[in-house]
């Protein structure tokens, strides 16, 4: 089951090493992770993905992050209702398709050109998961020259 | 000087580990760090923004970068023209604004609202720094009782 954690965390050197390194120690891969600072510059928001079958093992990790000393709050967004949004770069090649083809196949997941050369353009969506899926699965025959994406983010609705 | 990096590194577990440790044994904070598989499952891209005085340790980091047997390649594209791109969600209050005022507010950077329920709205925005900044200063009156960010994601223009 994929379950995404949120954490605040004091913005020191190493908070992040320590964190990465509980997760590796216990041999769980990261499916991805994006940290930035809050509205306080001293404090960090982390959100991790991580997917795992062993539910025992992820509270014990969870229960350890909290014992952390640079560690504010753990939250597991999974038990709550939340909105997730990835944010993904697309370079597309326009070679195989034209500008106003790309146009037509991103708006239906809301994604946006916010660069264009001769040869390429930049793609860029902000999602859930499944229309980033989509849109990866549309453009790819066109040509997919680079891809870059921030990981999931999410906010607890109350 | 900040600097934008972008790593292609194997998806595998304790990589994360590996390089935020490189960094914080240096003494460097990571402004920000976003990691997420590419289109092939296999590998991960992870950007990572670092503020340093220091350029030559700088150097030194990128070099043990390059040496890490997970690392496929690193690339600083503050030497390159590149776009960046960072996602934050703000969880708003809607006791002090009204939610077309909000509406208002957030066009200019462009700006949506994803969700909002009779206390509160949450907003996303998709856009350099100086507009996510520009945005949070707006909202702050009005009350962010909570905000999430994606760190900086970035590709390069040929």
């Amino acid at each position: 089951m994929k379950h995404t954690i949120s954490a605040l965390v004091e913005n020191k050197f190493g908070v992040l090493a320590r964190i990465s390194g509980l997760f590796s120690a216990r041999g769980f891969n990261i499916d991805s992770l994006a940290v930035g600072v809050t509205e306080d510059p001293q404090v960090s928001r982390m959100t991790i993905v991580v997917n795992t079958k062993d539910e025992r093992i992820l509270e014990q990790i969870k229960k350890q992050l909290n014992k952390l000393i640079d560690v504010i709050t753990v939250i597991d967004l999974t038990k709550r209702e939340f909105i997730g949004r990835e944010l993904v770069l697309f370079k597309v090649s326009l070679d195989k398709i034209k500008k106003t083809n790309l146009a037509k196949l991103i708006k239906r997941v809301e994604g946006k050109i916010i660069k264009t050369t001769s040869k390429e353009a930049i793609v860029e969506l902000s999602a859930e998961q499944d229309d980033i899926k989509e849109l990866f699965n549309k453009l790819k025959d066109a040509g997919v020259k680079e891809l870059t994406r921030t990981g999931r983010i999410a906010i607890s609705i109350n």
